[in-house]
């Protein structure tokens, strides 16, 4: 509810499409855009997908992740020696730009070639990756990734299925005590997959030594399920049809073995006599361990939903600036030409509900392409410090919650922009709906992926205490004085960033800064993390001094952990795309321009949408709030002249658009 | 973020499920336990519409609702004599309970009795009911309501479908002169109608008069498409896929001829000589006189979306008080018994999560009940003043848009709220996110409704500006000082209303009232809505004052203006749940304070999420601002031992639920 301005207006900008996708491409220009032109031809998946019975459409969508296998978008993050690309930052780059198709041609190769090859690549020792690495990358062995059992979804240390080892025959015995600890949810499991990394609690010689990964056999070559396996199909999804979920269980009288040899091995391993051995001495870190080299899956999830998000706003975008409606007088007399109707994209409200979320995409488009390279650099043993493979971890749940919460609620409100002809199949929404919606919740649900974040910031990520639960992490704080907290904790560098971001200090936030300052937008981001994780900390302390189980404490500050986590990433978001405009040299014209005003608009639009926050705790008054929505508006007015361009530079290709009414076709 | 309470305990509530049922069911109990009994013998629809084919199911839903037809639930509100219940308030609590279950089922129950059966009832004249109901009501003539173009959605009046008088045969030439002038979207066009109720623009003599609706044949008995009528399946959709929505095109060279008699003649006709007549001088509001009629659409989409809220929550509470997650300490030693593992709706953030929308389901019940009523006594005619009319109209475009929005929230939220497992076709959620997704865009686009809904706020619904276009208001609202506006609107009236709502004055909003005093958050939501209304105002009149043409100012408020709308309309829902839960008698024990409970939640989480708002205004300063978000943090605790029961007074039938894994199944 902008009241108008009275700021002269600026002069138009204007976008060069090749530059600007050159700029979001980056390092891997030529991955994305090799994928981008390969993808075309599978441009009829989308139409098979609702055409197609279920188990016909499995077929045709498993056919395509094998042929793209055969091109090498799919495995470029394995080594060379198996047939791989031997580059992970290219293989996020790849995956980002498949997620312009079909989602279920996308989550299979997920699937297949990060969770199961994943799994046998981080997880595995040199024999596992002789084994089994060149038929995964080629697509000659399919498999399935185990973790998930319908009674335990996010908290895998507590899973069900047992690896128990018999030293007589050298093997282990694999069961499912329980329907409850059936497998769930497993990708590739009701159908296509041979083998299994199954995740089982391991047993030797009577103790638990906690959860690990084998690989174990489900069917044979000719499709049948092996004696001891069950395998029920998890039936029709919301969305991703073309993904044969399943369900596994494994005979509890002990009927599935496999070799000693099958547990990958990494971290830790049982010799053929019964002992079990590990260089990393505690449980619970050995777990977290294992699980971090698994984080591959999130950063990729992550760059799916930007993607989608994109997809959505390049259709609704150009619907907007093919629609019009309403208003122009019907007598003409009105400044517009007789009976002619506004364009969609010219009323205020239509630019509001696109162009802050169209500005937040650039942002997490950049936040993943820091995410990537730093994933990249981790995984390519470039930087192999405990503390950053740690940081790695918080930023790619974090990342992950961030974009897919954005996916959901962008294509919702593209959809709703495009009106009825939004819900029509043909139209893409309803895949695009249907098919990202699970992202919320799979590889981590969104608010534990958050909390995971909430306890790194708050044990500052120290490897000591990153095997502890959410009640260590209670106690851990609450033994601290809450000065020690925020000393330990990233909240002091904060601070200090903060004051120095501020050209009065921090007692001027009101007054001198530019609404438009960078300095400004990421001072007020930082203070709110820092505030918000200093409060969680006293409220810890103070709930376990007053003698309350941690277990209520923590349940108590749940919403308020998730917060501070939300606001650390938020802050991440911003900093990597300030980061990217900042260096940006000057003299790239409209370029930094049209980025500096994105930038702007997220960072603000950000600071309205929580500005209710930011007054209670004085870092807003009302006059300085009001004019934050005028600018906003204001934004999106400038926005209002490049918007097509600023979509075009996603480079989705025409035949992936589909909607031929919204859009003009191919015309 | 709340910090602890520390209010003593009030001692814990109960909830007496068949009470609340019979609250909730109100005067229609009979009718909706009906409804109720008849749905669980069609449960199986549910998963014929993933099972089967979309043809196949198209042919199963249309059967279902002739069954349905059979047993008089569809058809309520049509007169006695042709087969119907003679009860509009009665149809629409069917409707309302019908919403249970398969949603195809519902939508096409709502095409054929509502819109199509609609159109006839109420712009048609006795011949035309002669004619047509008793067929329409036993469903032995299946109809379909072809308003909607594809080159114009929600703006009716400019579409371009044409009906000519040919004097010299006394029929109507049906045209569609363009590609884009395609009926669009229309259900039961594809397969099943066998006529249609045309909207044209009427010519006589070559004059238009706006425009009007009449009977067309589309198929003979045998199914065939009749000459110079042309139809296209609209092919898959989102959802809804047991709806076989259709284009229609009349042949342009004037195949389609039908007797003058086939004009749906109740406010204007042809004389056989070629005579324009209508009683209604004004042809805009000849146009919205006839659109009123069919405000039961809309009513009965926003009952659906209530519905649908209800059926999502239900198996998301259930969910929550069957699964357990993490946290507890695995030593035991932190007050659970061991290895016990918390119930999920233990989680404060989950019951934020839950319990707002589960209040405002609540006040979204009792707003549709009012609603209801007031359509039933103005279409019975009990209440006939032209005023009333256009209250209804903007009632019910507005509780349209806020239950529909509050359904994909909810069923999202919901979804994610089981995690994984929502994801799932069988759980019930996948089927209610992609049929529900549609509501809030059809029957009038939700931005479009609150655009109405305002322009009939900043007009008073006076009947003469009834008739103006959005321009025509901007014009009107500027050709008058604001003074003026604001005593001709509602805001007059309401700003005494909230002087008296507040012990001790306008003054004291922030001292003396208690944040659980329904009156003062009355007030909040009375100044808010007044607020809003006397700034659009200030702005259209600023606007054109300093020369901007009406069309550009509109756009430049349009968002003030649906802001101002929301509310209105918020004020209304607000007031409907306070003056419920005032009307039990004091004598009806934890009944009324169970409601009373939730509305303080659903009133206060209403202003907290606003909470930017109400503090630049000057109607909350920070310290009460967190005291409300603390408030609603203890409110949701309150709800925490009763949530079961709140939702098991919805009474959603055990076999619609479907979900066995979330909720337990049958047992």
């Amino acid at each position: 509810m902008a009241e108008e301005s009275t700021v002269t207006a600026p002069p138009e900008l204007t976008v060069g499409v090749a530059a600007l996708t050159a700029l979001l491409d980056g390092r891997y220009a030529d991955v994305r855009r090799t994928v981008r032109e390969l993808l075309p031809a599978y441009a009829s998946v989308l139409e098979d997908a609702e055409t197609m019975p279920r188990d016909e459409f499995r077929e045709r969508v498993k056919d395509v992740v094998l042929e793209i296998a055969g091109t090498g978008a799919a495995a470029m993050g394995f080594p060379k020696e198996y047939g791989g690309g031997g580059d992970i930052g290219a293989s996020i780059a790849a995956f980002e730009s498949l997620a312009y198709g079909d989602l279920s041609v996308l989550v299979k190769v997920g699937v297949q070639f990060g969770l199961f090859g994943g799994a046998i690549l981080q997880l595995g020792t040199q024999r596992h990756h002789d084994a089994y690495l060149a038929d995964v990358v080629s697509g000659r062995l399919l498999g399935c990734f185990a973790m998930t059992e319908t009674g335990h979804g996010s908290n895998v240390q507590a899973l069900g299925t047992v690896a128990t080892y018999d030293p007589d025959t050298s093997e282990f015995v694999v069961t499912t005590p329980s329907e409850q600890a059936g497998k769930d949810y497993i990708g590739n499991a009701a159908k296509h997959a041979r083998v299994a990394v199954v995740f089982a609690q391991l047993e030797v010689a009577g103790e638990r030594h906690g959860v690990h990964a084998l690989v174990v056999p489900l069917r044979d070559e000719s499709g049948a399920t092996l004696p001891g396996v069950r395998i029920e199909d998890d039936g029709p999804k919301m969305g991703l049809n073309g993904v044969d979920n399943g369900r596994i269980w494994f005979d509890p009288d002990g009927t599935v073995r496999v070799p000693r040899e099958n547990l990958l091995n990494r971290f830790a391993d049982v010799t053929e006599d019964g002992t079990y051995v590990s260089d990393i001495e505690s449980a619970g870190r050995r777990f977290f361990t294992m699980l971090g080299t698994l984080v591959q899956g999130r950063v990729s999830v992550g760059a799916a939903g930007v993607s989608a998000s994109k997809s959505a706003l390049t259709i609704a975008v150009r619907y907007a600036l093919q629609r019009r409606q309403f208003e122009t007088g019907t007598d003409g007399a009105d400044g517009g030409p007789e009976g002619q109707e506004q364009l969609l994209l010219d009323y205020g409200l239509h630019q509001r509900r696109l162009f802050p979320r169209l500005a937040r995409t650039y942002a997490l488009h950049f936040a993943q392409e820091v995410l990537a390279g730093e994933l990249h650099d981790v995984f390519s043993g470039i930087r192999t410090d405990e503390e950053t493979r740690r940081q790695l971890e918080s930023r790619a749940a974090g990342t992950k919650a961030l974009t897919t919460w954005h996916a959901t609620d962008t294509i919702q409100e593209c959809r709703e922009a495009c009106g009825g002809a939004g819900y029509l199949a043909v139209n893409r929404f309803a895949a695009l709906k249907a098919d990202t919606d699970v992202f919320t919740t799979f590889e981590g649900d969104n608010h534990v992926l958050l909390q995971l974040v909430g306890k790194g910031l708050l044990t500052d990520y120290a490897s000591e205490f990153s095997d502890l639960d959410q009640l260590g992490m209670v106690r851990f704080v609450a033994g601290l004085a809450v000065d020690t907290v925020l000393e330990r904790t990233r909240v002091h560098r904060l601070f200090e960033q903060i004051r120095d971001a501020l050209p009065g200090g921090s007692d001027d936030w009101h007054t001198d800064s530019g609404l438009r300052d960078p300095n400004y937008h990421l001072a007020m981001y930082r203070f709110r993390e820092e505030h918000l994780i200093g409060g969680v900390a006293r409220r810890l302390k103070r709930g376990v001094d007053s003698g309350m189980n941690p277990g209520e404490v923590f349940s108590q500050v749940q919403d308020h952990v998730i917060a501070a986590a939300r606001a650390h990433v938020e802050r991440l978001v911003l900093e990597a795309f300030v980061e990217k405009v900042a260096a940006l040299p000057d003299d790239s014209g409209d370029l930094k321009l049209v980025l500096n005003l994105l930038c702007d608009l997220h960072a603000l639009s950000g600071i309205e949408a929580d500005r209710g926050w930011f007054i209670e705790h004085g870092r807003l008054n009302t006059q300085r709030s009001k004019a934050i929505t005028r600018e906003v508006a204001d934004l999106c007015r400038r926005v209002r002249p490049i918007a097509r361009g600023l979509v075009d530079a996603f480079a989705v290709p025409e035949a992936l658009l589909r909607a031929p009414a919204l859009i003009g076709g191919e015309a």
